[in-house]
């Protein structure tokens, strides 16, 4: 059965490495819902967190193919495991004079803050779990999005120390 | 003079979009320091926020190459606009039972939450500008950090309005 996974890649942070990992998934016609890199504490190492479906044989298959990429460190597959996830949004919503409490109260139950106001418009800054967000613009929606840029899912273990030990590396 | 620019990229969301920006961006020597894609409030559009350092003609020529590339739909480089940047980091840092109280004190001074408590670390969630979360690290660097998960940077313009217009497309 295809199910989401949330899968952790740490990679040299060599020039290129970013389009191999990304051809290597539409090479072989794996799905990519979200993507996200950035540097780690260690400024030679990045860290891509990918969510993709897929059955396990299709995981099977993409962590094979990742571990066999020049400049993959390490593919650790979250899902199954314990972990956090988080994304973040920022959302431009309609927002009329007669409409504004009832967004900024909206924006205040998911923890949200307005980052920006003008006459007819509020800009909101929201994060959390997926589903979260995705309730968030689904009730923001009703009032008229204008813009929404969201960050690729960010994500890490629950369990006490390193599931990477960059240390070592 | 060579300088760090945050692009808004609107595409298609279809198959292999992601491969061929990235593959366009290692093809031709452009760097990239951070990428987030996502889905809109469109599901057939997703919007990519590519943070990448150049000088007025690299960033001529990415903004050009783009643009030829099927499927991008808008190509947006909010520097030099009024706009907000953020970005997510997970942080797992080393916390014995005596360094605990100074942990969550600076994670406090920076809006951040404590998401995971163990016996000898903590788990922070925190979001803001990429220069806060580098403080940050900083900071905790001290301590020992044992995972940092952080995402790429979602930029969103602060004019009124939608500099993208999704719903013409």
């Amino acid at each position: 059965m295809d199910e989401t996974h949330t899968i952790s890649v740490l990679v040299q942070n060599k020039f290129g490495v970013l389009a191999r990992v990304a051809g290597l998934f539409s090479g072989r016609g794996y799905n990519i819902s979200s993507l996200t890199v950035n540097k780690t504490q260690n400024p030679t190492i990045s860290r891509m967190t990918i969510v993709t479906t897929g059955d396990e044989r299709v995981l099977e298959q993409i962590d094979k193919q990742l571990n066999k990429l020049i400049d993959v460190i390490k593919v650790t597959d979250l899902t199954g495991r314990q972990f956090l996830e988080r994304e973040l949004a920022l959302i431009k919503v309609k927002a009329p004079c007669d409409k504004r409490a009832e967004i900024v109260q909206i924006a205040e139950l998911f923890q949200g803050n307005i980052v920006s106001v003008h006459k007819d418009e509020l800009g909101i800054e929201v994060h959390g779990r997926a589903e979260k967000l995705d309730n968030l613009l689904d009730l923001l929606s009703d009032y008229g999005l204008i813009e929404v840029a969201r960050s690729g899912r960010v994500a890490i273990s629950r369990e006490a120390g390193s599931t990477e030990n960059l240390e070592d590396i």
